[in-house]
């Protein structure tokens, strides 16, 4: 078949073969199909979706379009974490260093901001000197012997998923549950881990905003794990407002730091712990819930986690005594904050705007080529749920442009809404999907 | 709205302003937007459709990127026909001239072979010499003075449809009715156009192969044309066989001749003129419908419309010789005749690989730089409803490469079905949509 029968095939809502699947994908990372048939096709899924057996096989086409790491000679259960992406989500900078304290091999290959969201590659380079772009060979060594390495996708790791999803990201085909599917579990799978736990967020955050399309999502990214033998969980967790108080950068490394050093917000700890719980449990399955929380507040109570994050800082050529010493970290020039209008308890925050208001501050691209203002960004003073009064602070806004604050502060001061009793709120961690 | 919102828009099924429409095609048409998000918009709309608003806007603004002719200047009632496309539709080359010799001017602006269906400018060129890239000057010359000029459109003309014409032909996004609509109406009305009538093709010969499809299609064009004020008729007519015996360009130059002296097969007449009648009641709205007809039966009795033909084939550089001595143009090196191998009444052909046959044979294109043999072609010895005895001739191939017959011959012979007793058959005319 030639590439404009397979356009046309899933054009009319049919199911393309693992081998049309293959032709095209490998057709399209190879330069021989063009930008602007893939793009048609990638729509054409985009509209008419994708069968669980094409996910699977598209999944395996862009992981075998590069290597696949092996990390059998590894001592430990070697295994990560996948956030979908919201705001605020510094879960992995957290996550990481806890699990490696406690024998996990943690080989993490982590994105930068897209959309609304915020990236664990931009927060990494926060800190001065962190190089995310490691040989696979020295990556490979620290997750060996440190337990984790923490870097971004390279030319060798599914080169087709990385030349397809810059694609997607300007022709408004990012929001398919396959084609995230096959993205995130080729990767992953990739990483050669014998373990995986999805945090699938759900709420005005989240790229898949109601439950039913993050339920969807989570179940085919669990599907898929299970196929390639990874032992895999998924939690939905709620993303109807920003996970702590930080977003922005710097402002969410050094709420990370506060976190390994026993003073992180109590939303951000308790979905770090329940995630690491998933996968110690994979690790031991003897534990219990309650052991696997237990264990993880040790290394956070003895100070274990927070100096394997300073060693990795270090390893990846960072330098880790802005870690120590927070304040020593240059601040944004300018600062507004954001008092209340109104009394009541807070109902609703718009989280994507939040987001979105990061970025225009600096602390996201609008272009590719746009450079990030690591001290940009925004510092809430509030959670849903609670008694606000006139004047309140309920946000801090940090730029280095004076002029971008008051029309950043008129853009998301609408954006939050109050009742008279208190408010029924969403649960944390909303399921549990396996 | 930047070009990936409105890309997001159409993906969801929304419908959109005007200024989105403008702001993406006037984009793609200058190159601010690069062809694989104008790929994934055209995907977008083959699926979800558009609305009758949207279509407009879109028609408008494909016009609006180019020049519109005024020839308010003629003498008479400008017109043109326009075909959907389909197997041996040579109607336009008979139609021009004996319209211009009852006065019509006819500014027709016509195309080449399209997936199975042949072209009416590779028909003319057939004839040596024949110039169908005309100044534009020159053709409004001819359509004034002459009552006819035959050219393909130009830069200058719908600039935006001409690229994105050729995007469609290549993401398998051709089939759409609101983008065949709006490109095959944004060139009518820039033709100056006063009366059109459109020849909407039905049957397994045609883009839309069923009677309810093609009813809107027609429809959608008919509005579209009233909406520009420009008095609109369509006939839906039967492409379930090919329109007279001849298929390929000489070979349907030649049988366009014969009806022009009056030897034409019965179908072929019978659709042109009621075609014509169409128009000439345009013009003259106290003409009948017989007396529309018997008008164009007299220029073809009185040799006037084939004197027309050879007359603006020499204005426009072409050779009048081989149409007055047909036996003279050099015929295909090959030629392979086929007989049936059963007996029955002809009770079906399929008349979509005939024109595929064509194309294989030489007739067409299968890429843009593909050389056509105007000789090649196919010659049909039945029609529908014939009663045939085994070992009847029913078509014969020509081909100037002998190795080709044999395959040919073999792929369409399939496409001929016999019934014992008389079929039904489908009307020539099927619907007059105003």
């Amino acid at each position: 078949m030639i590439p404009y029968q397979i356009i046309e095939k899933k054009s009319l809502g049919l199911t393309l073969s693992e081998s049309e699947i293959r032709t095209f994908i490998m057709g399209y990372s190879s330069g021989t199909i063009p930008d602007y048939q893939m793009s048609a096709l990638l729509m054409a899924i985009f509209i008419n979706g994708m069968t669980v057996e094409e996910t699977l096989d598209l999944t395996r086409v862009m992981l075998e379009s590069g290597n696949r790491m092996d990390f059998s000679a590894a001592p430990g259960f070697v295994a990560d974490k996948h956030s979908t992406g919201g705001v605020g989500d510094k879960v992995s900078i957290l996550l990481a260093p806890i699990l490696a304290v406690l024998g996990i091999h943690v080989p993490m290959i982590s994105g930068r901001g897209l959309g609304h969201s915020g990236g664990t590659l931009d927060k990494l380079e926060s800190i001065p000197g962190f190089n995310v772009n490691l040989e696979l060979k020295e990556w490979e060594d620290l997750v060996v012997h440190e337990g984790l390495g923490l870097i971004g996708q390279t030319g060798t790791i599914c080169p087709a998923d990385k030349k397809i999803y810059a694609l997607r990201d300007v022709t408004a085909t990012v929001r398919s549950i396959p084609l995230i599917s096959a993205s995130i579990m080729s990767k992953k799978i990739a990483e050669g881990i014998r373990g995986l736990v999805l945090d699938v967020k759900t709420g005005n955050g989240a790229f898949m905003q109601t439950l039913a399309d993050s339920r969807k999502l989570a179940n085919s990214l669990v599907s898929i794990g299970k196929g390639y033998g990874i032992r895999t969980t998924a939690l939905i967790t709620d993303m109807s407002q920003p996970l702590g108080f930080a977003i922005g950068n710097w402002f969410e490394m050094e709420e990370s730091v506060k976190g390994l050093q026993g003073q992180g917000p109590e939303d951000l700890m308790a979905v770090t712990y329940a995630l690491g719980a998933e996968i110690l449990k994979m690790a031991h399955p003897e534990l219990s819930q309650e052991g696997a929380v237990a264990m993880q507040k040790k290394t956070v109570a003895d100070g274990s986690a927070f100096e394997k994050l300073k060693r990795i800082t270090e390893l990846q050529g960072g330098d880790s005594r802005v870690l120590d010493d927070l304040d020593k970290y240059s601040k944004a020039k300018f600062q507004k904050t954001i008092k209340s209008s109104k009394s009541g308890y807070l109902a609703g925050i718009d989280t994507m705007a939040l987001g979105f208001a990061g970025i225009q501050l600096g602390a996201g691209r609008k272009m590719i080529s746009d450079k990030i203002d690591f001290s940009s960004g925004i510092y809430m003073h509030c959670k849903l749920g609670d008694k606000i009064e006139i004047a309140d602070d309920l946000l801090t806004l940090y730029c280095e442009d004076e002029t971008k604050l008051s029309a950043v502060a008129d853009q998301i001061s609408a954006g939050f809404s109050f009742t008279e009793t208190t408010p029924e709120l969403p649960p944390l961690i909303v399921e549990r999907i396996v």
